[in-house]
This record gives structure tokens, C-alpha cells and sequence, in this order.
């Protein structure tokens, strides 16, 4: 298999240099130069020009948002560079449309096209542990499978239609940020009444919530520590917003989205887009009048 | 230690069986007969009458709610039972306020109370493998915390104000509550846009979200499967409304809390009081006109 | 007709004027002494006790709160003096719970009993302007009608049950409540966008929105001016509540209603008990980071 | 002064036939023909084609919405055949963004934009007894003044920036939408512990909420009756969803908006697209187990 990879930025570097290591011919690109040393350390090369890695019979792509992804493999040039025959492996959380438009578009150039979005951050990408889940054309899934093989610990397969696979991913995100508001309330109930929020927190994901998402937000909210970010509030209002959208378009109202909708817009008006997105415990805790920090 | 157990439920028959296994000279008592055999069986006596399990030096109960422990720990002639200088354990689910009251009263006879609920379901309390969180005097936490390393595989101590467990345990149902919510919107969704329910919540009990608490009702609210009831849907309201009586009291809002009420309105007024507490999924399925079971 | 007239407050007062000057036969009492001089200046003869007032063929009360009436009127000696064959006309704002409770004591002691509470501030009874919503027994509402003439501009009957009145009391500031969080919205967008809320809501007052509760709140809220407070907000999140619980316990979630009890919590969580209850707009003005007054 | 009419729609022609029939010299036209039959026997003539209007001193539009708006008027003929140093007065309900536009594009080619949304339904514009909201360039509103007294009963001036006059049109609609919901939840209470939901609003329409809205919305509401619809559900969401979205631009959460916008999504998803507005009020019914119509 020789594999073209898109993008170097803090997802893509772990992911391209496990590939690598694991003896796959690996050429590499990204759009600002002199991000791929590590990669071609562990035995990748690196591309000369962006069509030099959309030649490739498996493109891999782990671009920013949307538009990154759009401009680098939907524009005319690209799509024109794109090989008759290839697969087209997306793993980034890109919305459902974007997945649905280039399935189409790179459909028509004959190139087969998988969405595969990743749960994990750049730690567990490092150690080979993600989680993905892909979906789109069956046969093209198996083709590639072994390289989900080399990233994560388990791959999804969740049907043919590209879109499902980053469908999962922003509902993965939207239960992140019930999560946060519902832990925002019960620890902010925990210190209005005298209580402990850092033990109350401890307790829960020692008992009823274990694993990393009850575990290090509970840490983070009891203790009101939210920077550095991992995860900038104001991409956690997009993809809030990228699971409301999808509902509304459905006549499906959500009763806790509309609320957080509510919530992380108090938090930019306050100033924390910067801050990490669990830090929409801050609205709470203003309307009850408890001091800043 | 001479230990009397109160209550033969379904939480109270495993644990007391294991504590008499652990060679404890229990005598246990119920207030409905017939209840207690395999207790007995297991190396327990029964008392012949609720005066006799009061006078041991340690009491544990583990009673149905508010009223049932309140009928038969603080009324005047249990209250004149008690024994000075012993401990009561209080294991079951009751209100903050009932903690705090049964605290005052009994300290009054010269008996220390220990409010100590415990995380687990039936089958978990049969493998001595509960969470205990426990608060109160501390010497008494001493005394008895050899009993919890029986009933549980850890205990957590929050303090010397009884109530403080309590609250612990409700903002732990609090928080499962948000989770069925969360859940039933995301489930909703990915119905809604032609997903798997089903998959989606396996997808997520995998990476994000390990655990029974999202294992459990993911499934059950994924498949709509909402009787036997695990936690009668009526018990669900009264705990939410614990939660958000002990935030309102303290003039805290709780956004999502609100919202829940309401979708427990709905749900009560559609007739699904005894069901499982996370049926209040069709709340949200029905506003977006999805068919009903 | 021989009247008595209980409660000598800012409402009590001009009522009771009117009725003296109407010709009637009137004696009146107040808990605190010193307050019915200019009652008594219009006609009416000031009571030695209390149950000299109870003994009349009509009684007439306006008392301020469901425990003011309570401890007047329906105490053991108080529903000993009530005269067998009399009517009892309760003009002030009750709870409907309270209504019943009073219409069946009464009602035992042969008195018949009719809630009548009013509509219209203290200026308004000056002018025997008021609306009267009565309900109760319909000959007893035949009888005391007159009185009704003299107070007001209009009586509506609701039925022969009386707490039915009391609702439709409660409803009217229920939906006060909601118009007063509207304008908040509305004026705080125009704010927003660099229009001007004090014209926003004079127009609205002329076009859509005639009368005093848009023409009054509207001012107040768009000049953010609440004090004096015509209508303590504390005040104001009670009736609110009467509101929600009517609906709860008949199983009905008002989802206006949740977010205002929030905002209520809010606003007092922020010192704002004894503002106006228009001043709940800050709370939706916080919200969005602009500064407070 | 030479006028020209655009848009013989339910509103227009009143508006025009008023205009002609106060002496002015009024060309019309409609996209669609027949419609201007009772216009021109009030005196006004019909013009061959759109440029004919357009090439007038003083051109007024009354068109259905935003895209027939600019359509007619901001595309590259209209705007080519529009006549320097004229006015054109836009009297519909157009977004604040679409205002914006126009007024951009218009002055470029030296045309004078007034926006001039009107409140009052087709028989008050028959009457003439319109409220007009106007702003704009003041020059042009002073020369275009005249009209708006043949229309209109008062016109309200509020500023310079065309926009502004429809966000005050938007955030009227936005304040009739939340009256709406308040009285659904009013008189469901009402219904709920056996009152009346008509007499309530007729006491309330009477008493504290005087005026068209109360008044007509009260009685539809009470009497569940939504057709024919006087203005559409799904026209009502988008109003609303104006208001909404100028807020969330300003980072302005709307506490009662994003409740509405869930109750008119639930609408939606049971077919009332079509219905009368006010039949937002089924969703509150259903949710509380109300049978439906």
C-alpha cells in the first residue's frame, strides 16, 4: 500500500508516524512547511507538492476543520490530481455534510471515499490506542482496515454512508458537553451546600462514571482550572451547534442543547472563547452569584 | 461487635448476608415477616421484635425511605430503645434533611449516627462489591468501617456532617439522570439522521464512556426497553426534585435540572410512573412526533 | 346591610373608604391600630376587637397573605365569633389552596364564602375602578354584588367554586410575570443591535401592546428604573410558584414558567429581593456580559 | 408627487387604493397579473412593466418577503431602471440584514431608502389606522411623510439606520410570540384544575391585557381554534428565529426564544406548518397528555 497523508498538525503527526513505523511507504504534506521532521524520522518522505500525495492509491487525510479539508482535496486542481481508484480516508471530525459532499465529489473522480473520525487525544494517538469509526463503501473500508489496525485499539464500522461515521463523532462531542454542564450543576449543588466538589467528583468517577471524560473534566471543574484548553470553548460551541443543526433540520428539538446553546454563549460574552470548553461551569455559577475567579 | 440490621429489601438482604458471613453476631429484624431466611441461613438470628435489634450497640438499617426509617428509628419508643453509646448506620437513600434530623436526635439519646448510602445495585451488593460514601462522627466511622469493607470494595469519607453523603448519593442519581437525557438526545438524533442508535451507544460505552451507568441505559434507551424498571420512573422525579429543592433553597438555578422536572412531568403524564426512569426518552421522541412503543 | 371590613392596608384602605361613602353601614378593624383614621372619616365606625367585625352579616377582608388571613379569620375563636347565615368576601390574593380551605371551614360554621380578589393597584381602588373576579356560593356573590358595584368598574363571576377565582388571580400575574420577561428580551436585543429600548417598548405600548402592564413594565424595564419596588420580586417568584406548583401537581410542566423561576433565582441570588420583579430583565442582561446599573 | 407601487398583495392594495383615493398620481404593478382590479378603480393606473415603476421619484414596495424583495428590486435592471435622487419606501417585513443591503445598494445609485414596516392587519390598513415604524435617511422620511398619514394612524420615527426600523417589527412579532406562549400555558392551567380557559382571557383581555393581541390570540387559544391561519406557524418560526439569531450574533441568549423555537420545531414535527401560530399551544397540551383536537 503506498499511503499519501494530509496533515502534520497534533493528531496527524502521531497517526502518520505510527503508519510509518508499522512499514508502510509513507509520503507526507502539510500546507506550512517544516512540521513532518519527526514523521520522516520514523521512515516517512516528504511530498514536494500536495498532487504528489493525492497520485497515491490511499490518500490520507487529518486536516483542521471543514475548509482546511475542502481547499486541500475538494478544490478543482485537487480533485483533478485525485487517482481513479484510490481511497480517500478522512480522519478528521469534519461535519456530516462535508463527509456527504466529498463522498459525492470524489465518488465522480472514481476515487472511494471513507469517513474515519477518531476518538482520543494526541497521547492516545501516540501509543497506537484511538478509537475509529469508519463508514462508507464496504469493500474500500476493508482495503484500509489494517491501517485503523496501526492507530487505534478498535474500529467501527457503522454501514456505507460516509456521513454516519462523523454523525457518531459529534454526538461523541455533544455528550462531552452534557456531561460537563451536568457535573458543572452537581458540583456547583455540592458547594453551595458545604460540600467537597473535588471529592464529590472523585467519588463518581471512582463509582458510577469511570474513564477519562468524568474523570479529568471532573477534575478540571471541581477545581475551576480551565487553561491551558484542550479543547477551546468556541469549537465546542461549533460542534454543539453541528448537533443542534442537524436536529432542528429534523423538526427534532433537543431540551438540554437549546440550554447549552444558552449556556456557552454567556461564556463568550464573557470572554472565555479562549478558555477550555469545560468552563462553561462559570455561567452556572455566576447566576447563582458566586464570585469569579 | 453486636450488630442489629434493620430491613430485609432488596439491598438489605445481601448485605446483611455478608456481613453474618464475615462471622458478625447479627440479629436482624423486618418489619414485614418472612423476609429474612436466607439471612438466617447464612449464620443470622431474627429478633423476636424491633426493640431487641435497637438495643445491640451497633444498629444498621437500610429501609425503604424518608418514612419507613423515620417510623422505625426516631419515633419516641425507638428513640427510647436506643442505646446509649452505640452507633446507628444509616445505608439507605434518604434526603439530606432526614440525615441531618435523625443526626440531632439521636446524638440527644447518646447514640452516634453514621449516614453511609452506598452506590450498587442488588447483584453488586451481593458481591460485597459496593461504594459506600460515609459521614459522620468520625470515631464511629472508625468503629464501623470494618462492616463497609465487608459490604463494599471501598469507602469513601465525606466529612462529619452526615447529610454530606446524602447529598453525595442524590447528585450521583443527579448526574445519572442528566446522562439518560443526554443519552436520549443523542439517540434521537442519530434515529432522526438515519443512524444506529444502538451502535452509537455501544460506539461511545467503548471509547468515551465506560461504565455500567452508560453501558446499562445505553442499551435500554437505545433499544426502548424500559420495563422491569431498574428505578421506577415516580422515585426518579422525587430524587431530581432532591437535587434541585437542596439548589433552589440555596438560590442556584440548576439549567438542566429545570428541564428534566418538566420531561418527568411529561413522562407522568403519559402514564410511565412505573417504568424504568430512563423512558423519559420518549418525552423527547414524541415532541419530534416520533411513533410511540 | 351591616359590613364589617377587616385589614386596613393600601388596598383595604381606599376600598373600605368607598363602601362608607357609598352609604353602607361599615366597621372596620386593623391587626395594627392607627391605620383606619381616614376610613372612619368617610363614615365608617372603627371595631373594639376583632370578633365585633366577625359578627357582622358581612364580612369583608383584605389581608395580606394567606397567614394574615388565616390567623384572622379561620383561628378556632374566630370561626367561633362568625355569625351562622353571614357572608364572607375575601378581596385579597390567596392562594387557591387557602380559598378552599376557608370556603369548607366557613362553610361549616354556616357561612357562606366568596373569593373575590381584585385586579388594579391602590390608585385604581381610589377610583372604585377595579375588576372583581368573584367565585363561590351564587347567592352569596347575588347578595354582596352591590358592594362590588361600589369597588369597582366591573365583577366577573367564575363559577360556584371559589378557589377558581383565586386561580384566575394567579394566572393574571403568571402571565404579568411572562410579559415582563419578554419585554427583557426584547429590549436587551434592541440594545444590542444599537436600537433604542425605551422607543421599542413606546411603540409596542401604542401598537401591539395598549394598556398599563406594557405601557408601566415597559418604561420601568427599558429605563432599567425598579425601585421603588410597585411589586417585590420575592414577592413576585411566590405567585410565580403558585403558578408552577398548580401545574406540577396536576402533572403539567409550564416551560415558560421553569426559565422564570430560574431567572427569579438569579435576580435574588443577586440582591434583587426587594427591587420591583421587572428587575428580573437583569438577570437576561448578565447574561450577555452587559454591565450592571 | 409621481408614486409607484409595488406588490398587490393582502396588504398592498389597501395601502394603494388609500393612496389613490387621497389624490395621488399611483402607478402599480404585481408580478402576477389581476391582482390590481380594485386598485385602479380607486384611481391609480396600471403600469406595463416592473421598470416602468421603478423609474418613478417616489417608489413604495409591499412585498411578500425578503427574496420577492430582492428580486424586484436589488437585482441588476431594477437597479439600473431605479431613478437618482428618488425614495423608495419599503413597507413590508423584511430582515434587518435584507434593509441593510438595500439601503446600501440603493444609495449607491443615488436612491433614498426608507424602511417603513407597518403593524395592523389588511382591515386596519383598509381603515387606514396602520402604525408605521420608519427610518432611514431623514430627509426622505420627511418628504414621504404624507403617505404614511394616509395609511397610518401615527408614524413612529426611530433613526437614521434603515434597520432598525425592522428589528423593532421583528421584536414586535418576537413579543406577540411569547404572549402566545404565555397564554397556551395560562389557560392550560386553567383547563387543568377545572376553570375556564375563555373566560380567563376574556377577564384578562378586559382587565390587564387590553389591545388586538390578548384579545384575538386569547380567544383562538381558549377555543383551540388555528384555521384559517392568520399568520402561518412556519412564518412565525422564522420570525422568531430572527430575533434569535441577531441575539446569538450578539452573543445575547434568549431564555423564553430558544424555548419557543423548541415548541414551534414540536409543532412542526406534528403537521401544524400551516395552521394559525397560536397553535404552538398543542405542544404544551400534548405534553402535559392532553388529547388533541
Amino acid at each position: 500500500m503506498d499511503i499519501g497523508f494530509l496533515g502534520m498538525g497534533r493528531m496527524g503527526r502521531p497517526m502518520a508516524r505510527n503508519i510509518a513505523r508499522a512499514g508502510y511507504d509513507v509520503t507526507v504534506w502539510n500546507r506550512s512547511p517544516g512540521k513532518a521532521a519527526s514523521v520522516v524520522d520514523s521512515g516517512a518522505s516528504e511530498a514536494p507538492d500536495l498532487s504528489a500525495v493525492l497520485h497515491k492509491s490511499v490518500v490520507v487525510s487529518s486536516l483542521a476543520d471543514d475548509r482546511a479539508f475542502a481547499d486541500s482535496v475538494l478544490s478543482t486542481s485537487s480533485l483533478r490530481a485525485a487517482k481513479h481508484g484510490s481511497v480517500h480516508v478522512n480522519l478528521a471530525t469534519v461535519s456530516p455534510g462535508m463527509s456527504a459532499e466529498a463522498e459525492a465529489a470524489l465518488n465522480e473522480k472514481g476515487v472511494s471515499y471513507v469517513a474515519a473520525p477518531v476518538f482520543g487525544r494526541p497521547e492516545v494517538a501516540e501509543a497506537g490506542e484511538l478509537t475509529v469509526v469508519a463508514a462508507g463503501d464496504a469493500g474500500a473500508i476493508d482495503e484500509v482496515a489494517p491501517l485503523f489496525d496501526v492507530i487505534g485499539r478498535r474500529t467501527w464500522r457503522v454501514g456505507d454512508d460516509a456521513k454516519q461515521a462523523n454523525t457518531v463523532k459529534i454526538l461523541g462531542n455533544y455528550l462531552i458537553a452534557n456531561a460537563i454542564q451536568a457535573m458543572a450543576e452537581a458540583t456547583t449543588v455540592a458547594e453551595k451546600v458545604g460540600g467537597s466538589p473535588e471529592l464529590l467528583m472523585e467519588v463518581m468517577n471512582d463509582s458510577l462514571f469511570p474513564g477519562r471524560v468524568y474523570g479529568g473534566y471532573g477534575k478540571m471543574i471541581s477545581q475551576r482550572r480551565y487553561e491551558p484548553a484542550g479543547f477551546r470553548l468556541a469549537l465546542g460551541l461549533k460542534d454543539v451547534r453541528l448537533a443542534l443543526s442537524q436536529a432542528r433540520e429534523a423538526q427534532l428539538g433537543l431540551p438540554f442543547g437549546s440550554v447549552l446553546e444558552d449556556l456557552f454563549l454567556d461564556a463568550l460574552a464573557h470572554g472565555q472563547a479562549d478558555q477550555d470548553w469545560c468552563s462553561i461551569t462559570e455561567a452556572t455559577r455566576r447566576r447563582a452569584g458566586l464570585a469569579g475567579e
